[in-house]
Formats: structure tokens, sequence, C-alpha cells
């Protein structure tokens, strides 16, 4: 039997990729498309990708009715910004919906912590402490038995899944690691501004926003120190590249003890990742375009000696859109869903 | 009077940027153009850009004939691949000529460093001991006097002028420097090859090569090491962008002192580079785009605490074409010449 | 019971496109690549984004064992360049596969045709004349009994999609016919070159080759001449774009009666393709980028008066990688196995 | 003596490009920049490009102050949107400044047809009268006198310089045009649109407005009719391109004689351009990357005979920010001024 999905804010990035592959999905139908907004949206008119592809019933968004939700569908996406988010999650739960939230509003533990890093205070507390954070290489157990999926961020992703085993294993220093990435112009949203008008954006390439307080930094943190059993530090640096799809993080990071192989390494990321449908440890060094329209994770690292410091250099990749978001969502249905976790996904 | 200047070598992209800001130059004219290839093109159909633009007699590459050369020309731009310069160069300074090589042939002051590097042994060592480094920021007054240039390479001169005022003031520690570096495809040079064919590189983002092997990085820490006057340590972690022309390096130092400011940083930067033309020291982050085609390097640096750690990141973005390599070329002209450092590069 | 699925010569964008789709597909299975290299290729080598895609048996290719194909396969996919396909198709057919050719070599029915376009004579007319042009949307019936395939060009997939539906109903002239055509670099091939080296190609945006001397114009107007049941003459003028995949052909007609309608234009595309899983007739204007990725053609018309003449303009849009060539290969082999006919294609 | 040089509206890209050139123009001095901003922006902040090669007397915006102007400048530059330009002009010019408007506000002679065209009645009829439009090729002798000049469309001026010739003599038909004609994206301006917002616009290719309908489609046909001494009717179609700057139109002409050969086309081009610094007649296929960043308009030629049909292609392409607008504004200027006409152009 399929499950039926629901997706309440649709219009952006994340809900054209969760509806191309929710289309492929064997065992998941969309049911509902849900809009705020006042003169409701033909999603094929949004996309023009979609025309044709869905039935007319359900192409046009309706508005966001809980009850009539919980009525066509076993699960919500969400797909709103962060602090609206919230205000839908819990009446959707209460309905007996599952909830899986792309945005930021469940990610943070602590409820003082999200209002500091996004300026204003959690208004759904109630629920904060049952949602789970919907990394499943780390998290897929709980992740079966949740009501509320955090999806993680983006950048979180990419980098935890690179520096948690290592991490785990007391291989390298907590509070030294360095995350230089970079991203495709998607993760900005699909709202016009300066930044990514084209003219302005194509041929450029920089860092962007402040430097060391970029929001993902704590939720990263977050899982790391979880991971490592005490308290990390991170300097992400984020940099914008003109292209649609894909991140790219190079992680800088000092091992603790001086006679670390390369071999070791590699070894841990195998053995991490040996059944994980979603994460390569590959000898040639990650592309982003490799990974792109992809759900995967691809990873390498290399040991280099540089005079007297001897650095770990750990390269990640993913599709920004897809394990970074809408795919990753969906490997967290099928896994709710006692589905096969790769559905709709390869 | 004018400056009568050849180009050997000139069919790369490096003679198509000598040429270009040549055309533009008040003082200077370009006389002969000399080609090493049996069949001697016309630098027209080479580059369809220049179609019209130069008279037919420059246009159409002669071969390269020293004493023809010495007797048209002032001042020699080599555009040759390495190994393939230093066989040229000498004959070209006996006869006179004054010399500025675009390859690597004299960047490296120790011949056996060079042989380690370029896996081949130099071989006019007697040339080599009176090369100058073409970096006018640091070596302005020995270019004035100097017979060969070395012109430096792009990541180095972006790198170099980022770090050395920072390193020379002794405020950031010589053995734990982290360039992560990124550049567009110009900089990989004009033969077609898998990795810069267009489905392959468009909407991509890699690191390449050996990490920690990058030749660049000897370059880079043989400069360094005279500014901080011990031995520096450099990881050097190179990227390609989907993009024409253009570096951008993230760099992570560790300050020597726990009381370090962002404004002292930003004060040493400034004051280094306060009288120079071609520095700009900003408050903004650099972008590749906003130094593209000029001659100008872009700095900016931030101080990020990250846990107990205290980090430094500077920003320098240059055109690695100009700046990076033929604009700075033209200044060293500039410079040997006596004539205004900027002539036909503004 | 899956269709057992071999490719030979897969090493091209084609075989990347057909084993990523072939991947997703419930009722095909890929189990033999076959390689004319003498050092037979690991695919996930030669394509990075296949890493861990593939069961290791299949990954490496091995010879081009008729056979040992017909032992393993039921239908063979030809991604061999034109000359080279024909020497195959043959021997393949004779082992009892069925045979679905990528290239040119089945394409011209007339093989003297063949031998003036392509510069080479045709060495298996034996079969040429049972091949069935592969476009569903004109030929479906005769696809599903045929044994050998000429899977259409790229540029007359689009064309012929555009054109057919009004010529068939005498709604504009068969012998003025301009196509003006735009192509992603993929339709160049995988081979590195200078005018698809990024740095030339980046940024810019020209015709290329001979006009009106293009391959794929004899090709457009064979079927063409079909369809109109009189000899249709086009001049076709192709563009090389930035982009990595897809074809956007504007196409200038002139409307055989003065008291056309627009309508009455969008009535006959709407009709000819009301049943087409694959073809899009819309209002607004196609977008390679609405196709990407997918098997869809895009079509919108408009009527334009200027002056005294009046003016017919067709719009076509194919991701020339999928419509206009692996998708449409295995649209064509769910039509040859009674399969459903959007199998691994949504 | 140099000119002294104000820009009125600076703050969109022909702005930047007007200053970029006129920084490096030996005869001309920016003295002042000047916007209808409330807060008035410091050019260098809104272009970072600009950073520290304005004096910051010049860099900070001033009003528009018709009488400080006109004190401190010769000649204006009209960076305005069209129907506030012509609110400008007219007490610009009766200060006794000379104008050059890079608006369509005086490129239409009749004042009817702008108001069709631009849905706006023209304000300034008076001044109207007195614009010349400023293609040198056509119009030198009246630039050189003129006090107000109405800068060319950049469409209009690749298509102008490609067809006038050929009609001149005679040679195509005057009343069946088609111009299929693709712009890069800073022809739409600075401010943000979804249509060029980046991850909408990068790897994607279609036409777009309303065809038939284009603005630049009257100013085309106007300057066509005089050429030619008879009504001439254009289809023009354009495209938006993912690149930054260039146009290339792609135009198909019908001979007026059977006889005519593709050597007398050659000609009449050359012949027309022979002494033209800015126009070059190739053979090659233009391409927008040969003309980027220049104000080369680049011409070539095919005569194709398809069926009965015998088609004339003529190709075009030019930098729609340079010859398409601020580099054709300086042309204009050093005519009126009686300086080189190439200078600060080269």
């Amino acid at each position: 039997m399929s499950i039926r999905v629901a997706i309440v804010g649709p219009t952006g990035y994340t809900g054209l990729h969760l509806i191309e592959r929710l289309l492929r999905h064997p065992g998941a139908k969309l049911t509902y498309l849900a809009s705020a907004r006042k003169e409701l949206p033909d999603i094929a008119e949004v996309f023009p990708r979609l025309a044709g592809r869905l039935t007319a019933s359900v192409s046009v968004c309706r508005p966001i009715d809980v009850q009539a939700i919980a009525r066509e569908a076993d699960v919500v996406f969400l797909g709103l910004p962060h602090k609206v988010a919230m205000t839908y999650a819990g009446p959707l739960l209460d309905a007996g919906l599952r909830v899986i939230d792309l945005s930021a509003d469940y990610r943070l533990r602590d409820a003082d912590l999200y209002e500091q890093v996004y300026n204003n205070p959690h208004i759904d507390t109630e629920h904060l402490g049952q949602a789970v954070y919907g990394l499943p290489e780390l998290y897929r157990e709980s992740i079966a038995k949740a009501s509320l999926i955090a999806n993680p961020g983006c950048y979180p992703t990419a980098a935890t899944l690179a520096i948690s085993p290592l991490l785990a294993k007391g291989l390298v220093q907590a509070d030294n690691i360095i995350v230089n990435a970079a991203s495709g112009t998607t993760g900005a949203g699909r709202s016009p501004k300066l930044i990514t008008h084209f003219p302005e954006h194509n041929e450029s390439y920089s860092a962007y926003g402040q430097i060391g307080g970029h929001r993902h930094q704590p939720e990263l943190e977050q899982t790391l120190d979880q991971v490592a059993g005490e308290e990390t530090s991170v300097l992400f640096v984020p940099h914008l590249l003109p292209i649609d799809q894909g991140i790219l993080e190079t992680i800088y990071l000092q091992p603790t003890a001086n006679d670390i192989t390369e071999e070791e390494l590699f070894e841990t990321l195998e053995r991490a990742y040996e059944n994980e449908p979603f994460v390569r440890v590959r000898n040639d060094l990650p592309n982003v375009k490799y990974v792109c329209n992809t759900n995967f994770c691809d990873l390498s690292v290399r040991l280099v000696e540089s005079g007297p410091v001897t650095h770990i250099v750990v390269f990640t990749a993913i599709d920004n859109m897809i394990k970074g978001a809408s795919g990753q969502a969906i490997q967290n249905m099928n896994i709710m869903f006692g589905q096969d976790e790769t559905a709709g996904l390869l």
C-alpha cells in the first residue's frame, strides 16, 4: 500500500525536488499540496518542469487545512521557512500525521540556542523534545519510530558524515575543526536577490555572510558533541559557487596521535559506511558533479605532512537539494514507513 | 619612446592577455611574436578575438631567431612551458634583451629543489642566480634593475600578498598555514583535456591533483621563509572552479598571541599596501568577479573565535591571468623600464 | 520478467544516460557492458557518478563477444560511433538479439545518401532495409515489431515533432523551413576538443560547422518528406550553447493559407499529441531547463504578422541526451518488449 | 584638454561599463556622478569592482543638480530608465551640455510610435526632433554636430550593421527579414527578477517576451526603412543566454536576384566597413566570446541553397554592454568632441 504524502509549502526548490522524487517512488503517492498563499498556485505553473506530470486535483494547491490533510495523507513534508514551520508542525502531529520538517525549526534541541541563532523564541517546545534529527546514518532506529523529523541542514549533513567516524574513534581533535564549504545557489532559495542575480553571480566565487556566524555551525556542533562525547569547536566558512546544485566541503582536522596513517583513516570511514546505501568512500577526490541529482554523499580523505604539522583533509560532497534536503527527507520517510530505504532515490 | 616588446610563445592564454594589455599600453609596442611551431601561426587565427587588432607583420609569428628579436625588441616575454623556457632565456639575455619569464623555470632559487619539484634538472643555473622574483610589492627595487624576471605563479601571488605582512610582523605562526585555493580554468592552460572538457567541468567543483604536492607550494614557502626569517610550512589545497578567470584563496592562520584583534590585522594589511596601486584591502569579502580582467589583488581578513581556538582567516582574490600572470608581467616591465607602473593595466 | 540489456560501447555520454535510466527501470536489467577497447574499462571509473551503483560483474566491460551477449541479453544498445555501429549490428541481429542503434548508421534509408552524407559506403545494406526509425510518436507500431531500431538524431527528434503535425495537415509550406537550433555540449561527445574546452566555450555562443551542411538535415528531410508526401527543404543552422544538456529549436515556417489562426496551430499540435506521454504542447515558451533530465519534448507556437508576411514560429525543446538519445532509446525498448512506454523515464 | 564627463544614473550596468572605459580614456575625465536616489550611493559600494579606482569626490554620487553638472562637465551620459531620461535631457541641454542618452527615449523619431511602443506619451517632443541616432557607421557626420544623441539599442545595433549594406545595395528583400537573436543577461538590467535568478537561468535557454512585440523591432525598422528607402518588415525573436555579456543574431534574408553569390555578399559587407575601426567582416563564424569586453561588431555571411529556396544567413555579434551600449556611447562622445574615435575603446 502506498504512503499518502502531503507537502505543505511546496513552492520552493525543496518542494520541486520532493515532487520529482515522489513521482518516481514506487511506494508513495502525492495526494495533497498545501499553500499559505492567498492565491493558491498551480505547482505546474510555479515550476514549468512539472507541466503534465501531476493530476490537476493534486497540482493546484489547497489551503493548509489540517483536518483535510489528515484525511488524505499519512505523512507531511514541511517546505516552509523557519519560524513558520513550527506553527504548523504541532497541529499536524496532533491530527495524527507524521511530519518531516525541512526547515531549521526542530534541528536544535535547545530552545534557548534556537532563539539565539534564529533571533526568535521557539514557540513549540512541546514537540521540540520529541523531534528526531533525521540523519539516517547516525539515527536510523530513532527515525523509524519518530513522529517528527527535523531534516538536517545541507552543510551539516555533508560535514557530519565526514567527521563523525573519525571523531567517534578519537582519531581527530574535537576542538580544532575547520570546514571550508562551497555550495551551489539553490541553497540560497528561490527568492531573487542581488547576490544570486545571474550577471552578479555567474563567473563569481567568494565567501559570504558573517564568517564564524553561520546558522549551520551550532547544528553541526550539536551532533558532533554527541558523537565525540565532548564539546567540539568548528570554524565554518561558507562560499557560494556559480552552479545550481552541490556542496563540497574541504575539512581540515588535526590528528590526536602522531602515528596515524592514511590507510587507518580510510578504513575508519569504510567501516562506518560499509552497509550504507548512500555514502560512498572513494579514493579519487569527490566532485559535486558526481553526486548531482543523487542522494549520495561522497567522501575521501588525505593525510598530509606539512613541516612539523600533520593535517587530515577530508573531502565530502553531496547534492544540497537531494542528500542535503529533499532526498534525505524521502529517505527518512522510507525508514519511518518500513519501505526500502532507497525507494525513489536511485 | 616606446618599449619594444617581443613575445616568445604567444599562443597560450598568457600570450592573449599580454597582447590585449600591450595593445592599450601607451608606452609599449608589440614588435615581434616568435613561435617554435613548424607552421608559424597567425595569432589572430589562434585567437579570433585579436582579428584586425594587430598589423599583419606582427600578427604572423616568426621563428625564435634570437638576433632578430634583439634587433627589434627591448624586452621579451617568455610564454613557453617550463623546461622549454630555460633553453631560450640565456641566449636572449646574452643578446642584450631583458627577459620576463612567465614559466616556472626561474622561480625556485635552488636548482636541486627545482629538479625535485619539476622532475627535470635545471639546465641554466648560470642565469638562475640572477633571476629576480617578480612580485613588485615585495621586490620592486630589485625588479627595476633586473635583466631576468621570474614572473610569479598565480597561486603564490595571491597567497604571498595575503600572508606576508602578517608573517613579517610576527602576528601569525609560520608553521601552520592552510591555503584553501580555488582557481578558474584558464589556469589549466589551453590544451583540451577531459578534466576541462565543458560537459565534465561545467557545474562541477572539486579539489584536484596530489593534495600537498602542488608545485606552487615550495614557491610560496620560498618567499614566506624569506619574509618570516624562519622556515614556514604551508598546506596548499587547490580546487577547480567552473569559471574562466579568477583565484580565491581562503587562508587559515593561527595567531602567535592571544590578544590579537581584527583591527590590528586590518591595520597591518593596510599599512603594508597603502601605497600599492594594485592591492586593495577591503572590508567586504573578496570575490573573483570584482578583480576579473584587472591587475588588482583584493584582501580581507577575519578573526574568529571557535571554542578554545582563535582563527585568522584571510581572503585573497586575483585574476589568475592578470595579476597572476600577464598583468603582473607587464607591471614588472613597467618597473624595469621606468614607466608608470600602472601603464596598460588600469 | 525483466528485459536483459546489453550496451556495446557504453563509455560515451549516451552510455552514461542509458545506464542511469536502466538502473531505475523496474522491468529491465543491465547484464552486459561490452567495449572494443584493448584495456577493458570499469564503467564506474570512466564515470565516477556510477561508483557503487553497478555490481562489479557488470561494471567491468567485457569484449564484444556476440555469442556471449546473445546468451545474457535480449536487447543491445549500440553506443558506438557511426561507421563502427554497422559492423556489429548485423552479427548481433543474426544471433537473435534485438538491436537499438544510437549512431547514425541506420537512420538514412538510402545507402547512397548515407555514403554522400557520411563520406563512407554503407557496409550493411542487408539490414538497412529492415531498420525502423525509432521516433515513437510517428512509428510506434513498426517499432513494436522491429528487430533493428535506428534511434533518431537529437536535432531531428525535436524538429520532426514540431513540424510534422503542421505539415501533415498542409498548414505550412514544405519547401521553406528554417530551423534555428541551439544545443548543449554533451551533443558534441566526450572527446576533448578546443571548441568544447571550458575556457573557450564558457560564456560563448555561436553557430558552428558548415551552414547548410549538417548531417542531421537530410535525416530530418527524410522524415518530413514522408509526412508531407512531397519533397521538403530545410535550412538547418546549429549553434552551440554553454550548457551541458538541452536543445532548443526556433523554427520559422510559412503558412499555406492567409486565414490561418494561432488557435488552429495550437489545436493541430494538441490533437497530434493528446495521447502522447512525452510531448507537452504548452502556452508558455519552451526552455531547455524545463526538459533537462526528462524525456519530454516541449512545444509551443506563435503566429506573427510582420508587414506583408505572416510567420509561424514553432519552439521545440528536448534534452539532447534523453529524448534526443538515451531516453528515446529506452522508450523504444519499452515499446519493443511490450512494457509500459514510460518505464524508467518518469 | 580632457572632456569633462558626468553620468546621471550610473548605478546600472551601463554605468559600470561607462566608468571602466572612461577610467582608461586618455582624453576624458569623469567629474560628476549624479543620482536621483534619496540616499546618495558611493558607486564603489554599488560596484565593488570599482573600489579604489575613483577619487572619493567623484565616487560618491551627488544630486541631479543641472547647474552644478553644467559647471563641472561638458557632456552627460544618461543611464536612466526610459520615461525618466526624457525628464532630464531637456534641462541639461538647455544648460549648454551635450547629452548622450542610453535609454530608449529619443530613439524613435515619431512621438506617436514612441507612445504606442512604450505605453507612455513622449513629454519632450521639443528635443526629440534634434536627437541624432548614435550609430557612427551610418550617421557619423550628424553625430559630430549633435547636442543630443539617442544611443542605439543593443539588438538594433547588431542587426542594423548586419543588414544595412545588403539592403542599401538592393541585394535582399526588404519585407522578409527574420532576426533570431540571443542575448546575455546584463541586457535585462541589474534588478533581481525570477527569470534571471541564478538557479532559474543557469543551464537554461529559451525565447522570451511577446514574440513579434519586442520594443527594439520598430527601432530597427526605422533605421532599415531609411537605408532601404522603402518600408521594411522584421520578425524579431529574442532569446536569453546563460552568459553575462554578448549578443549573437542569426539573420535570415531572401535575395532579390537568383544569381547572387556569397562572394558578392562578402564584398558588399567589406566595402561598407573597410574604414570602420569597430566592424570586422570575418570568414569564420562570429562568437559572442570574440567580442566580449570590446567595441567590435563581428559579421559574417553565408549563402545557402535549400531545395528551391536560396537563403542568405548573416551572423552578427557584439557585446551588448559595449558596442550595444556604453562603448558605443563613448564612441559617440569621441566623435562629438573631435577625439580619436577609438580612444578608451581599444
